[in-house]
Order: C-alpha cells, then structure tokens, then sequence
C-alpha cells in the first residue's frame, strides 16, 4: 500500500533524502543461501555513480553500500536484506532561494501542493539519487535470477537515443556499452555524442534520452494476468524512475501504425520447444514471458535543472525567473541506464518467485 | 499479490472467461452513501459493447451489468460490490483447430507455457471480454470523482491514431468523439478512418491504433512517490490492457529530443494557485499531480486474430499455418477507448482516497 | 489492502449480504490442473448449512455453490475461480424494527457510525452467512494442500467447549465429530450438550463456544517472519471470524502459568529429522511451523440475538427495550466448525505457496 | 506480501539481527507536518530498554534511536522515516554450542528448517531485540492519533499475571505501571512479584505471563469488515510478537462460558451518541470500533533459554541435552507490555488513516 516499496515477494523499500545523513533500502525476500558481499552490490552501484565523467553531475559520491543484516557468513538467511549509502558530498550551500522558488519541470511545486512541508535540499526525496539504492536492490535480484536461471539470465541496458541522435541498430554491440561514458552501444554513435552532449552542457541546457533494457534467458511462463502481467509490472517499475514520460515493449508505440500480418510473431518448431522468427511482442504476450528476450524502452526528458532562465513563481506566489546552479547531469538518461535494468531485474525476479510458488518452477524450457 | 486485483483503497478483482456463463469484478473501498444504480454503469458498458458497427466484432453480447451487493437502497454501502454480466453470445463451434493451434501474437502460446491447462474458447481470460468488467469498475470510480470533487472532474478519451493515420489535432472537438464509431476527436480523420478500415477488413488483416486519455478537474497532490507515483500506477493500469505495447505521459517519448528550456512547463500566478503556461508533463511531476490536465497515451497493436495465414507450430509441435475465422475487431482499439477512461478513473479514484488517508484532502486548490 | 480479501498468493474476496440477491468469493491464486468440481467444494458447505438440526438457525438455504470461472474440462486454469451462492431463504418481513433499533451486542451500532447507511436485513454484511464462502474458499485450499502434501495434510475442528461445560479429552475421537450435531469429539459430552442446548434454546438465550482445529502433515517450514508468522496469520484469519473473541495456540493463555522447563517442547532424534516429546507450541515456533500438528483454539460468544429483552437505544437516540425474534442459532460456535477449519486451511495453502516461491518447497521432512 | 512489514496506509518494515551492526525500521505512511525528534521516539524505546532492573536481561543496550529520513526541521515530511538503532553489546562469545544445539522451545530448529542457514548469534532475526523497533515505529503511531484525535486519545498497557500469580483489579490503578519494575498496576501484587520472580530466576527457571493493552479515546468506525476487522488486525498484530501464545479482545476466552444476556453490552442515551452500560466486547462490534475503549490481552510463554537443563538434537541429529548460559529475562512478558502497546497504536493509526480515506473521517463523535 504504502508507496515507498516495489514488488510482491521480492520486495524492496527505499528510503532517504538527497541531502539527509544517508540513503537505504530494505529487500524483503531474497532467498535464503545466496552467496552475496557487498562487492556484489558495488559493482553495480559504481556504473551509476556520479562523477565518472564530464558528462554526469559533478556531485561526488563514493556509493558505498553496506549491508546491514541479511546476510551471514557471506550468505543471504533470507531475512530482510538492510543496505545503506551514506550521504558524502552534501556541498553546504545557501539553500533559501531553492526553499522558495519552483523549478519548472521539477517535483518541488507538486510536493509543496501534497505535503506542505518538504526537504528542498538537493530536491530532497524527489532527487535521483533514490535510484542510487534501487540499483543495489537489483543487484540482489540479478543474484536471484542467477541462482534460479544460471548465468544466460542477464540483464544488460544501453542509450539508444539521446536528444534527437538515436543509434544505428546494424552497429550494435553489448560489449561497446562499457567503453564509452553513455552506455552507447554504437561506437560511432557515442563519439558523436560525447561533442553533442558538450555543446548541450556549454549552452546551460539539456537533454532526454531512451533507454532500452533488455533480458535474455528467460524462460516462457512468467507474468501474472491480468493486473500483475509482466508489462504492466515492468511498465510501472520503470516509470517510477525520475524524469521518466514513456515505457514501451517490443516494437511499442510503432506497433500502432503496422497490420496484423506484419506485427506479429510467427512460430517454428525448435529442438526444445519452439523459435519465434522474429520479436516484436518484446518476449511478452498476454502478459507472460514468451522465452525470448524481453526488451523494454523508455525515455526520460531533459534535466530540469539548467541555467537558462524560465518563468516560475514563488511559494507566496510572486513570479520569478529561475535558473538552477550547481551541479547537475545534462542528460540524465544516462545514469538511468543501470537504473532500468535493476528495475527490470527486480520486476523478474519477483515473478520468478510468484511463479515458482504457484505454479511450481522447474526452469520450463524454451528456445 | 494475486494477480486479478487492481488498486489498494479502491481495489477491484476481475473474474471469468471469454466462454464460461460469466464475468464479473468485486469492488472494495467504494465509500459508502454514493447514490448507484446499474444504469450509472450502463452507461459506460454500452460504448464498450461490442457489435455496434461493421468496424467491431460481431459478437452479440448485451453487456447487461447487475450489481450483486453493496447498494442498498440505491446508495453504496461501503461493503463489496459485486458486479456479473452474464455470457450470452458463446457461438456453438468445433474448438478443436484453436485448442490445438498458437496463434501469433496471441496469448496461446504463453498461457500454455505457464498453466499447461487452459479455457481455449475465445482465448479465455485472456479474451479482451475482461476489459468489460474494467468498465463497469471504473463507471464506480467515476462516481467516487465526482463526489469528492464535483462535476468538474471528468476523465475523457480518443482515438488519436489508426494505423499509419492520425489525427489533426488543430480539429479536436469532444464533442465529435461520440458522433462516429471510431471516438475519433477530429470529424476529417473520423470519415477517412471509414474507408480505411473497410479496406483492412476486407483485406483480413488489422490494424493497431494510440488512445489519448485525459482527465480534467484533478486537483495537485494526488500520487505517492517513489513506487506508487501516479504515472507509474497509470502506466501499470493502461499496460495491462490488452494488446498495449507502450504508455505515455504528456509529450511522452517526444520529450526524449526536447532541450530542458523547451520540455518544461512554466509558471505565472493565477487567481488562486499557479498556473502552467504548457503541459509537457501531462499534469504529472515527481509522480504527483500538478493540477493540469491528466494527459496519457498508450498504443495498440495490430489484433492478432487473422485471416491472413501465418505459420505457427501446434501444441504438440507440428509446424503449421493459421489463419483465424470467426468475429474479431479489425482494430481491437477502437473499443480499447473506454477501457482507456475506465483505468485511468480507477487510478485516479484509488489515488485520492489514499491522499485523504494519509495527507487529509480538503480539495486542494490549483488553477 | 482492501478489507474484503484474505490471503497474499492463495488469496479470496469475498462479497454479498445476507438478503440480497447472492454471496459470492473470487478466489485467486489456485495452482492450474487441480481436480476440482463443485461437489469437493458443496462436501464441505455441506458441513455449515443451517436447519439441520434443531440447534441450529431454521432458515433453510441450499447453499448450492457454483463454479463461474477458473476451472475448465474439471481442472482449474490457474486463473480465478469464482464462486457463488444464491440466497433462497429470505424470508419476507417488515424490517422496519431491526432497522431502527441497535441489537446489543451486535454490529448494527458499529456498521451505522462508520458508513451512515446499511443494509440492515438480516444483519447485511456482518451475517455469519458471509462465512459460507470461507468454507468454499476452504475447500479449495484443502485441494492445494492435499496436492502439494499428499493425503496426510488434513485439517481437522471439533467443539471442545459449550458455554461452560468442556470436552473431556480423555474420550477424545476424530470420528465422533460427524456423528452429533456440535461436532463435539467426545460423545458423552456430545449426549449432554444436546440437552443443555435444548435448556438455552428453550429459554430464548444463548451460549458461547470454544473450537479448535489441528492441522497435521503439515511439513516445517511454513511461516514468514516477522508480521506474517503461520500464528500471527493464524490469529488474524480465525480473529476474522463472526463473534470470535480469542485465539490461542498450542497451550495459549495457559502457557502465562507456566515454568520454562515445563512449557517447552523437548526434542529426540526420529528416523527422518526430529521428534518432539509434547506440543505445548502448538506445532509454531519463531512463527514457523515445525512439523507437529498445527493445533489453534478460538472462543466464540454467546449469540447476540436473543429472545430476552435487552436495553438499547433507536438510531435516532430513543432508549428502547430490544428483544429479536426470528431464526437464530442458540450456539453460533456449532457452525463455525467448519468455518475454523477453512481459514486455517487457507492459511496454510497461502503459507505452502510462498514458501515454495521463496524459499523452494520439496517436502521439507519432519517427524 | 513480503513477510517483514506491517500495516497498509502505515505501515513499517524491520530489519536487523540481535548481534548484527544495527537493526531498523522503515515507516511509511506517516502524515506530514507531524512535530517528530528523536526523543519523542526515545521516551518509549527507554521503557523497554534492557537491564533496567534485575529481572530483565543484563545486556546493556543504550537503544538510541536515530532518525536518518522523513523528518526535516523537526517535521514529518510525508516521505519513509527511516529509523536505526545501533546494537552496541554484542558480547564476544563462543557461538559453537548455540551454533550447533537447538533450543527448546526456541525458533532454532525452525529456522534451520526453513531457510537452512542462519544468523544463529543471539537468535538473530528471531530475537526479541527485533520488538525495539516495533516500540519506535509505536511512537510514530502515538503522534498519528494524537494529531488527528487529540490528547485524549492513548494506549497504555499492564501486565496482568505474571506466571500464576494475577493483579487484583480492585486495586487497578495506572499510575502504579510506571513505578514498578512489572508494569503492574497494582502495587501489592508488584511487591510480591518481586520475591516470586527472584526465586524463579535463581532457580534459572522463567515464566509466562499475561499482558492487557487499553485504546481510550478512539472513536467509533474503526475497522473494515470483513478480512481487516480491527480485532483481526490486533491479533495479528499482538501474535506476532515474540514467544505470544494467545490474544483475545474484551472478555475474550471468558465469553464462551457467558449466556447472551450476560455477554452483551447494554445501551442508553448519552449527551452525544450512545453510552454502554458494560464493555464486554472490548469496544470492537462486527470488526469495527464502538467508541468505548478497546481492550486487549495477550499471553507470553516463559522465557526458553533456561538454565535447567532439556533434552534436545544438534543440527546434525545428536541428541543433546541443552542449558542455555548468558543474559535473559526470567519473564519476557515484563518487557513484551511497551511493545504490545507499540502494536495497539500501529494498528489504530494505520485504521485510522483507512477509515479517514475511505469514509472520510470527521471525528465522528461517541460517548
């Protein structure tokens, strides 16, 4: 119910605020016997991280987790798994001109009009950095998937657009994604951009993105029709992440514009199972795990925060012009990659587990 | 967790089959006193009915809702409300070809995989026949919008794209919507779509379609950041729907080329509050409602039931060819648009008693 | 969230009044490809009609339940299953006392403060006659139980007190219980109740009752520390029940007058895992089953509605002498047997599937 | 679903293992606005605190709460309140034995049997340490009601019989809870408690005890029928708690003996709605608050860990006999009274919030 927690029997709930002592999260569910440190967990957490280039918030953030309870002698006991980050660079600043204005675009003005009492430091709960401890959380969940589907379970995501430059798709290769600071996995692409997003960032400006997130190694059966159908849970899961306007599956809002005959996945018999002949559905259809890979899109808008001055108002309400200072991600769609795939992570995880509970999992094959 | 229940205050669990004698929804967290009476959810079911034009299936069902429990007197009583539609159209036919055959794109293939025992006759559950009960659950959020927060409050739906054809939106018109079988706002559009779609038809294939949903009259502070953010849940809710490939908020994945001085929404003072001089965001920021218009898009895709052969294997794993005869909506999203309204009402209803719960609503006031 | 479901991924909804059309359960989360027809279900309904004997509520209701959905070809879908009843026995009569007047002891006062208006016939929502639909909803958790656990997993009640005259369990017999009317397991007590019974009855009164239910072959392991222990769900689900003012476990509130050495269960080694030497635990301990019989109690009070005059007030403040006639039970504890056994039955099935999601269920041994 | 939170609208998730770095809690669902620090939530943590006298255990444990999230400027801000107590006197000891040997009466064994690796260091997750965060989550509970219904509005507890020894309620007087070591409200029995308890534990025996929790001040309409009655919700909440075998509300277990006549609490007339003339029920009707107080006890099981020596196994199926040596409580009752109250008011609060979102609440008046 309450809304600070994500998932059913795995389940995690995090919380904090930008610019408090620390941030954290509670994972309910892991399986008991899972060998986890918190190296496990850094490694995720260090592709999120700010800091790594010219390119993301100069904020910097060492991110290291701790793991609080949950784990003994290197292994999960299937008690809540506790993590924390504490809180490093919080720059001491004079925060009363943010107390008072609203950034167009940002959460400040809504959550004003909700709770009339709010931490603006750094944006306080609405700030980014939250998704600092879903990428842990899915760190767990990418154990589970491991545990459960053996190592072809992954989740891997990349920048397929940024403003309006997308990838050429004939380029596309995983292994670039780690080689260039935008998660691009066309190398042409990404040394484009990297001029782009400069020019972007020297204007005092910013920029959206898409990011894809994709699974592989999944097998047909998970999804839980009708209100709990994989889409639906991977949809809610990654627009939940900040500064998210739009999620897609398999061909996504290009579908609308196709016929049947051309839209739809035909079938062949393989030597387990059967092979799809291509996948537009994104491995998802009804709602349950098709056994392809299952690719999800979504796109994140420009960074709120720039130095071009907009039109606001105050909380008295006189009219202003704001214009944001500081440290701030001209993309923010980046470091959403890592964000996508933990949640994607944790959305298969939890129906993996709900999967084997009531329909009793015993890895159905599929091609 | 089960997964037939949508909402936490205001929760509905749909049941049945496409074939079985009926279909029905529980709701709970109805607040009591609501004056209801099964016209009220008539009225939304008939727009939904299928067999209204030559551009939606054939079947004859009348859709005729009956409320079980929880009014009395013709007031809501705060208790269950159990809603039935009995099945009245299951036209005898030899199911042997579709019990046996996945058809592409369709949920065949990826119920057999989960549950290995399926209702087959019309696909089931998996038959968009659910989504009637959709609306009859929403026309009681509705009633739940209107009492807290006047007649103000609507939620409103249309067709904005057809295949490859969409409409001008310099020609919107609500009023136009009800006028022509397609909820199309833009009478041009709507006698194209016509043609267009007789030729589809004629031709055996299908065509998918994009709904835009809108909800005026909300006021700010509806959502509950991180994980029940109200974009998210609206996202959850649209995906869920059948055949819907992706969701989207305001400019949604338009927003992804924007530039952070274009993308968002400024402010000036109004009478009382704020007021925006756009609506990228779709009236939604930091996962809370701003006030403005609720603005959600999600596609359709292409329905999947044919006359155009398509390869397939059968369940026993002989390589086949398919093609699907009998009554089927050559763009399953047409009747997609009030299943759209009724989602996006049950998600806003659900939202603000949540909000009366935890922050005590006393209509806050936005421009 | 909602107050009307029951379970996390063996979950039930139940609806419906005692006077109005029907009561109905949707139950989600059954496991595909059981065998289940509505003659399993109807055995145990059976066991909770009323009028079958004198010591139970003349009002003569079938209880016919139906299968709407979920089960096809005689095996269940995975999908939900939903479940009706038809109310016959409404007797017509002028409601216009009951509906003025607060029956002390009753829910009517309580009902009428929090939703302002009720459907007062017959006591409406609050009527025992909800718990039908436990007992169906049983009967389908009894099916996971015994697929999951083999024929040895059973749950068992009887009648172990009327009023203040106690079973001797010395004389205790499982297959007593069917033979008499209280589903008494002692047959010298059961010979006395009938003519106690008859005394209170003939006197327009009532008494109370105390039930227990045992669970056995029930493996260790079930149970999900801290806020869902097997007791803590236990409690809830049999608390729930209509009248019930306690619950114990195992030795309950006995266990308060006890020493350490005396209260506790000592363990031997067995052939496969342990042996427990007694049970004061009740087979719980940490909130986790242990493999001994899973043994609760629940006290029942006196029926509210009696034939001797009590003082109360109208709902509009006048003070009133109240005196209900009408079809009663003089021991509602008779009747809620079979409903004891249901909720503990479907706390088990709910426990047995998440821990075979979380944890991986093979028939963990036990003694 | 997940097994570590409680509550729906409030709701709290704990972590943490008895010898572990910390334990915590997160609290979702607070309002905002609410005046909160630190020793609004310690005045409650230092009456449960251990080793503030010779009957409870020695360990010395400051328990200063920290809140790391959700409060800003000494104000709740809407978002999770993080909460952590660090765990300080970990003793360094041999575990082998403990590691090794399970305990009578103890979750060891079941634990072991569950999850097949644990925390086994001074109980881990199942040591009563765990409740420190339930008293802290408590507090913020206690602010919920005392915001929304005004200081009138309290839950205070009492151990009531300690082994078998009960109070006289003659002599009830509330004052005398906090001046004696038991919670005991009433000084003569306190006074000979003390010499009873000192013999039970230098016989290195313990004992059970009762505990009775009182809600005044609560309005009537608490509750929502059917599944999350009030009193559901508190026997959930009251089983839940370490080593409780038995809950009941009102008269609870007495009822069963009690005639209809007796057992039922009388109405008259009163300034503002009604008054009862008795409150056998506990101030619970049909689920739902009357507006009388609410009235609840709970029974502990002595103390396990006893230095009187029990048969047992190890883990790998020797038969031991096992002594448990170290620091415990001779009745972990004495210490269960702060948190059975902390459960009370979570559970109140969390209603409250319900009913305020559903219903809408205005303070609806009762005598």
């Amino acid at each position: 119910m309450a809304g600070n927690s994500f998932g059913r029997l795995f389940r995690f709930t995090t919380w904090g605020e930008s610019h408090g002592p620390a941030i954290g999260c509670v994972v309910d569910g892991v399986p008991p016997g899972l060998a986890v440190d918190e190296a496990d967990l850094q490694r995720w957490l260090d592709r999120r991280r700010p800091g790594q280039s010219r390119f993301t918030t100069q904020r910097r953030e060492p991110d290291k987790v701790r793991i609080l309870s949950g784990v003994f002698e290197g292994r999960s006991t299937g008690t809540p798994v506790s993590l924390m980050i504490e809180n490093v660079d919080q720059r001491s600043k004079d925060y009363s001109e943010i107390s008072e204005r609203f950034r167009p675009g940002h959460a400040d003005y809504t959550y004003q009009a909700k709770y009339g009492h709010r931490d603006y430091r750094g944006g306080g709960r609405s700030s980014a950095r939250e998704t600092a401890m879903r990428v842990a959380a899915g760190g767990l969940a990418r154990k589970i998937l491991e545990h459960l589907l053996g190592p072809s379970a992954q989740v891997r995501g990349a920048l397929v657009q940024m403003g309006d430059r997308t990838v050429d798709r004939s380029r596309w290769d995983w292994a670039e994604v780690d080689r260039n600071p935008f998660f691009c996995p066309d190398a042409v692409s990404a040394a484009e951009w990297a001029d782009y997003l400069d020019g972007i960032r020297k204007a005092g400006s910013s920029v959206g993105a898409v990011i894809e997130v994709v699974a592989s190694g999944i097998p047909a059966g998970l999804g839980d029709p009708i209100y709990a159908k994989l889409d639906a849970d991977l949809a809610s899961a990654l627009m939940s992440i900040n500064a998210v306007k739009g999620v897609e599956i398999g061909d996504g809002f290009a579908a609308a514009a196709m016929r049947g005959e051309d839209a739809h996945d035909e079938m062949r018999r393989a030597n387990t199972g059967v092979r799809f002949l291509s996948n537009h559905a994104g491995g998802i259809l009804g709602g349950i795990s098709s056994g392809q890979e299952i690719v999800a899109r979504f796109a994140v808008k420009p960074t709120s925060s720039i130095l071009i001055p907009r039109r606001s108002v105050t909380r008295t309400g006189e009219e202003v012009d704001v214009m944001t200072k500081g440290r701030h991600d001209p993309c923010v769609g980046i470091r959403a990659v890592p964000v996508g795939e933990a949640m994607m992570a944790a959305v298969l995880a939890d129906h993996l587990l709900i999967h084997r509970g009531v329909c009793g999992f015993t890895a159905p094959g599929s091609d």
